[in-house]
């Protein structure tokens, strides 16, 4: 047996999902565990300015919440970890679940939160995997300012696609939007925020184009890319269509904002159900209990759940749910516990 | 036909739900209208210090939040009145919903968020009704420092009897709380608060307790109050069990902390489905929607509909949710309306 720690608690992620559920979590008293994951504070720290959570009427920084939100955790006990979750299992039915991390520390636990959340989706395309980190990135915030002065290309047609390229507003020459439809399904708010930019000039619009191909190479950077188009959109899907154009296309940068997959691979051994995306699939439903798994002990909570909403409040909703549904389980267990004291004593 | 004003969206009620769903409403160009409702800002303002709210380290005032959110709905566009829905129908089917407020104003609207909260629910005891607002209380944040010196009685044991108790003991000479069972089922941080004010004196419990009756008058306020206990709890369900004991018990003030009833009676005329205790239902669930009643365009959020978590992370988390349905809702509609004009003109 390897030498664990046990928790009455782990969560597994630090985004706003995790550490509300920290909050509530060391305000019952299940003292806690937050592993913080790969990307400490979550997606939310990649916002320079978070304008819609609610109870800030001036809005407040991405980083700044989340440093908010642990000292918050931190404050009722909750401790922060670094550490990312590699196996979770279940070694015997009903007993402890037993984390193991990438550096190679065990911990077991009672309970476990889920609250990893998801990570920036990539293309594929060819001269993608070669040139990410010199030329092209999946955080405008983080890297649009080293390549002030050229034009850019941002990938996407959701809501952070319509951000990234008005922040990158700042530093191009002009911003491309490539998005494979004709329409966008951002929110009024960032389509009209993009239009505004359109109209100054700023930003220019390529609906029903794709990319198919980035250039360059890590010493020169991005060079320029091959897009495809079509009048009806998605041309990739139809590029012997005579209708289909290719053409190249000169940018010195190219940002992918098409979204995320969910982080549950570290999952595979619990046995519990994802969906065909790998989202977490929870109860859902209506009443007590919404964030639990099929798993007795394991709850979901934030993007790694929630395929449609996304958003800061509604991950830290799901937190709060999740902590509260993970302390009824909690609380049940010591019951039994103190009902059926053990039969066998521990030779050691 | 009555002299109605029309809005694209409509939402009863400005609790945390209500302006967390108006926050978005608004961004998303739906010009929302929060009317206020019977408690402006909702139970929220009754709490002195919110400190579970995730965001706020060292916590923030509940009227103070509420007010956030109010100036941040306001920003992008979100209009706030004074206003009470008495009746909410839809005289044509798919057509826009009819609002009459208690002043006797009607608009219309296309889309509705029902975001109109819980009540404190009472006793139903003797003396209760008289006695309400003199002596007797649903809420300790307001009328706790009127009967400063006194000894005062908590009813109830949850969350909300716990914090009312601790809070009294500012003001009280003594605390009582009688609570039905044995077993509280407020989370373990104001069990705890609660127990080191026992072990100080300052709060007693009364477990196995119920209140039967308050004795009093307007003039002289509560006098007394008749208990009465049973050592396996709930004594009212076996009044004529010779276990059961009544007795009579002094205290100047009663702080009723026993729950709360949706408020929902507006809603009759729309046919949509409430639970057996008056909660508005939701669809629920995982994915979009989960804030959709039966009835198209109608949503619903905060504590209307939820009867388990209850919390100002869970109610907002749900107004977001039920901004981006509705929002969709509405979107749809833009489209079936561009697709199909109406046949026939207007004659006016």
């Amino acid at each position: 047996m390897t030498d664990a720690t046990h928790r009455r608690l782990l969560i597994a992620g630090s985004g706003i999902a995790g550490l509300s559920a920290a909050i509530y979590a060391a305000r019952s008293n299940n003292d806690p565990l937050v592993l913080e994951g790969t990307e400490p504070g979550g997606q939310l720290t990649l916002t320079t300015d978070v304008a819609n959570y609610p109870g800030f009427p001036e809005g407040i920084g991405g980083p700044e919440l989340v440093q908010n939100m642990r000292e918050q955790a931190e404050r009722f006990g909750a401790d922060v970890e670094h550490g990312v979750v590699e196996d979770l299992t279940r070694p015997e039915t009903d007993g402890p679940f037993r984390v193991e991390l990438t550096n190679g520390d065990v911990y077991t636990a009672d309970a476990v939160i889920v609250a990893s959340g998801a990570s920036a989706r990539t293309l594929g395309v060819p001269g993608e995997d070669l040139l990410m980190g010199y030329g092209v990135s999946t955080c405008a915030t983080c890297d649009g300012a080293f390549f002030r002065g050229e034009d850019m290309l941002v990938v996407g047609g959701g809501d952070a696609a319509m951000e990234e390229a008005n922040f990158l507003t700042k530093f191009a020459d002009t911003v491309y939007v490539v998005h494979r439809r004709e329409e966008f399904r951002a929110e009024d708010y960032w389509v009209d925020r993009t239009m505004e930019q359109v109209e100054a000039g700023n930003i220019e619009l390529l609906r029903n184009t794709e990319l198919l191909e980035i250039h360059g190479s890590k010493e020169a950077g991005v060079e320029h890319v091959t897009l495809a188009s079509h009048p009806e959109g998605h041309p990739t899907d139809r590029l012997d269509d005579p209708a289909t154009e290719e053409f190249d296309f000169d940018v010195g940068a190219v940002f992918l904002a098409i979204g995320h997959t969910p982080n549950t691979d570290f999952l595979a051994g619990t046995g519990v159900d994802l969906d065909a995306d790998g989202y977490l699939r929870t109860e859902g439903g209506r009443g007590g209990g919404q964030t639990a798994t099929g798993v007795p002990g394991l709850y979901g909570a934030g993007d790694v759940v929630d395929r449609h909403y996304q958003q800061a409040a509604t991950a830290g909703g799901m937190g709060v749910m999740a902590a509260l549904d993970a302390d009824d389980y909690l609380d049940d267990l010591d019951r039994v516990e103190q009902a059926e004291p053990a039969t066998a004593e521990s030779d050691d």
